[in-house]
């Protein structure tokens, strides 16, 4: 059965309990969201997912899109809950209040992502990717673009889409055909197709606002000739509401493993009128802002499936009896023990417990630094704080999503036969969440960006934001009795990561191949050195509220349970990483193509 | 897309060269199976998969099975597929002479049954089932239901299925209800309710044998009052040919993750007459006769779709372009190079083939031994092929499953977006390999049946068949310089599994649920020292092959490749596993049952 309430506890812990010191400051452009008001935004968000989005989430699977007479319909009643949405203001609440957003922080926002991915993640889809496009246009629009398209867009009222990839390419968007012809009025016509694009049509908007990446005619070959476009479905009207239809058609939708009902559609657009958004040429830099944004924003829908496929499996494995536990019967009232009782049931259910608690605090840090990059009054802190997101970006992506997918899976296990029936609704889980590994740039290239681009930008600025504060902690947290332990283990695998940074480093100045043969090692590695970072932090932390009297002191043994099972049980993993990474690329490159 | 050819090289590698020396010798039941017999068995049964067995695998899964007036109709093309298949004699391969089998060695027969696997997953259980309930009939049923029964079964005229499962009860079937009465003429009327029967009802044969677990009246409470009989769907007239229904019904067939060709249904048995099969309350014996046949089956059937898995990935990885290698351009009359010059898609290809190659050679040494067990001259050798298949067989089901999973989500993340899509056929792969992780006792079960049954049995005579050709192995090898580093990691890992089972076996005795919390850890620990000492030993036979010349240069070398691969990328998660086993089971049972 699929079973949601949103862990208010642990988010208020990440919120506003766990990242106070961590440079990134109180904003003072967020003086007005208190604790007391973020609360009641989390209370109201974890209702509406609760009631609203969850109820259709096993029916938006079954049913899924339809393709018919060129327009694509979504399942029952994903139209009245995105009424629903818009209107509460969900859509608009990360936005600028210039548009007609509310200004949520991230810190705050980040958790009613997950929230919203936990109930649906098909769902989450259609706001998720208007606001990418809105990031795009707000980055590099023209004034004009912005003060036209962006209300519409910030409310919901319209929705968004990003066209990136061709039949021909994906990861190499240099390959890419969509030609934009400029017109006399400075607009230009778009034609080309393009698939894969979520949101690309559908029945819950008047208006859909494609960014279209094309070439202008005499554009440089590759990446440098890519330009980013606006293109809108039906052309505005003198009054800005939908006007004639633009040209852009939907050819059809693709039959997914899951993510069903998310239409994911075949694009194509015909002499469509579009605008430039950005310089010419500057495509990629555009697209980046919106891909960059879009990154962190698919980890934290894998953190939300995670959360879903964990609370499901807690609910089965309490409800289900079998066998009787191996220390003695447990309920004698009951025909049998209820197999959470099992250490084997255990396991799956602690190591999605872990990871998801992992990924949480890790998503709050990174979002105290999407704040802190964009309001803090200090130019050192901006800096630092978009060295932090710019390294954490890759590793939230592909992690998390790693990590969704091994939780979906683990919890379809503890399901046993039944977890295999669509009707328990959990195998959903692993089906959806396997989609975020490969979108917005699959698993694989994060880890490449992470170790080509990131890891040494700036001399190794990047990783020094993240390196200083590990092991300054490791450094003020050593001798601290009770945490002896799990610092002596941050430490050795902070060491692991140091010393597979200079190995990359040195090797892959040489042989780039060496760098690539050892990213997909590196990310986990530095994932799981910043999980165990944040949760021995998180000890400290429930120590001292432990120590110094506290009324919620479940929470507290709960999460130090949880942060001992990481150690022990997840973190020697990092071992594995680094002996992988240090073997280098010999025997991974040493088969010739054809010899496979 | 689906691409299979049976690995037909590699197969005669792991039957004819790598276990000669493993003990259990050449046994004279099987002399007239030569190399050049089993080969012309083995390409024949690979046309057949290529040819018959594909294609319908992918349109099986988009038809799926249906369920009509109370019928179940499989997918168009699979009746067809299955006459073919039991007119070839297939379905009578490894079945005895005497119910007119061909009697073929199982060392050879799980390769087939691989191919079959590798072609069509949902196909392959229709004969499967039967074979097990064969099995479960040959050992325990009485002389006249085995000259009855097993000819229309081996034959594959008639089908079979295993009727265990309830819906309150699967892991825990000392809970199961369905009643048995005893009638005058020595038959039973069996009444009650079983779930999750594969192949319970089809199109493809004019009458199913069923094996049920049933209680009789007055039968002692939990496992020890369970029996085993055979229930015919039509009981048979006076030319034992289908007559009568016998009150065996399909209620309804579940709606699956994958699989979907294979009808899992669930089965009402309302006062159907059946013959008990072994003695009164002895089901369990029976019935793990047949399971114990299934589970390796099971591991086999992880192969089979890692396999498969594998070369689709492999062929899109040299179809697809997509950016230029690292290293510079390789081909530069394409747009761009194909993936598989892209180190990160090395590691993932490389890794599923360690995974196959690994696993075949395992599956080929246990098959092996499943053959001297039944029919070598010897009675130590039968006795320590025993010792070594009961400790083998949990391990083959767990590992291989597991690993065939990793496997075909690889492929999916080999084929980025695409992979996601049903129409590249990789996705079915990722969805039809979960439910063998999770049938014939979940691969958790299958961990607890290591440790709790197996380990210790005989006072360890089981894993000692395991452990001394593993020790002897690298003593031999020590010193052997081209193999040095290789022995080195063998040893080491070796050393961790022998310390965690001296661990296990000490904790546990004072306290089950150490044993338990160590279970998942421990199997996969010796998995993969099992598949290291494979690809050592298979090193050993590949250099000398090389050193004194062979004209297959380009197979052994590759073996070698591989080899040097698993050692170098994947034998360091034994690391892993053993810190993890070395923490205990405190930090996994540390939350109460309410703090979840």
């Amino acid at each position: 059965m699929q079973v949601y309430d949103a862990p208010l506890r642990d988010m208020r812990f990440v919120l506003n309990e766990l990242h106070n010191d961590d440079g990134f400051g109180d904003l003072p452009a967020f003086e007005e969201f208190t604790p007391d008001l973020t609360d009641a935004i989390l209370e109201e968000a974890s209702k509406f997912c609760r009631e609203v989005l969850l109820p259709l989430n096993r029916s938006g699977d079954e049913e899924g899109c339809t393709h018919e007479n060129g327009a694509v319909r979504t399942p029952k009643g994903f139209r009245e809950a995105y009424d629903q949405f818009t209107e509460a203001g969900w859509a608009a609440l990360a936005s600028d209040p210039e548009w007609g957003g509310q200004g949520l922080p991230e810190a705050v926002n980040k958790l009613v992502e997950e929230m919203i991915c936990s109930a649906n993640l098909s769902f989450s889809l259609y706001p998720g990717l208007t606001h990418g496009g809105t990031t795009a246009i707000e980055g590099h629009g023209s004034d004009e673009l912005k003060q036209k398209w962006l209300p519409k867009m910030v409310s919901g009222e319209w929705a968004g889409t990003m066209c990136l990839t061709e039949p021909h390419c994906g990861t190499d968007l240099g390959m890419l055909r969509t030609k934009a012809e400029p017109q006399e009025d400075g607009s230009f016509k778009i034609t080309g197709s393009k698939i894969f694009i979520s949101s690309g049509d559908h029945d819950l908007t008047p208006n859909i606002v494609h960014l279209v990446l094309a070439r202008m005619p005499d554009a440089p070959k590759g990446v440098k000739g890519i330009s980013l476009f606006l293109v809108p479905k039906f052309l505005p009207n003198a009054d800005f509401e939908p006007g004639d239809a633009n040209g852009v058609n939907c050819a059809a939708i693709e039959h997914k493993m899951g993510l069903k009902a998310s239409a994911t559609c075949q694009m194509n657009f015909d002499g469509s009128t579009g605008w430039l958004v950005g310089e010419p040429n500057k495509g990629m830099a555009a697209m980046f802002t919106m891909m960059n944004t879009e990154r962190v924003s698919v980890g934290i829908q894998g953190l939300g499936v995670g959360e879903a496929a964990y609370q499901s499996a807690v609910w089965y494995a309490k409800d289900r009896v079998q066998g009787r536990s191996l220390s003695g019967t447990k309920y004698p009232e009951k025909a049998a023990d209820p197999i959470i009782v099992h250490p084997d049931v255990r396991r799956m259910l602690m190591t999605m417990r872990a990871y998801n608690e992992g990924c949480r605090m890790l998503s709050a840090w990174v979002s105290r630094a999407l704040d802190a990059q964009k309001h803090s009054p200090d130019a050192d802190v901006r800096a630092k704080a978009e060295d932090f997101t710019a390294l954490m970006t890759p590793v939230v992506k592909a992690l998390f999503t790693d990590l969704a997918s091994e939780s979906a899976n683990l919890a379809v296990q503890v399901y046993g036969g039944h977890g295999y029936i669509r009707e328990s609704g959990v195998e959903q889980y692993a089906r959806d969440a396997r989609i975020c590994q490969i979108y917005e740039g699959t698993n694989g290239i994060q880890a490449l960006d992470l170790v080509g681009r990131k890891m040494g930008a700036h001399f190794g600025r990047n990783l020094r934001s993240f390196f200083h504060p590990v092991s300054e902690f490791i450094e003020e947290s050593k001798g601290d009795g009770p945490m002896e332990k799990m610092i002596e283990g941050l430490e050795r695998a902070f060491g692991a990561l140091q010393l597979s940074t200079a190995t990359i480093a040195q090797k892959g100045l040489a042989d780039p191949e060496e760098a690539g043969a050892a990213a997909t090692d590196y990310l986990r590695l530095m994932g799981l050195v910043a999980m165990g970072y944040c949760f021995a932090k998180a000890t400290k932390v429930a120590g001292l509220q432990l120590f110094f009297g506290t009324e919620d002191k479940a929470f507290y043994e709960a999460k130090i349970k949880t942060a001992t099972f990481y150690f022990e049980r997840i973190l020697p993993q990092a071992t594995a990483s680094f002996l992988a990474i240090k073997s280098g690329k010999k025997s991974m490159m040493a088969l010739a193509d054809d010899e496979f």
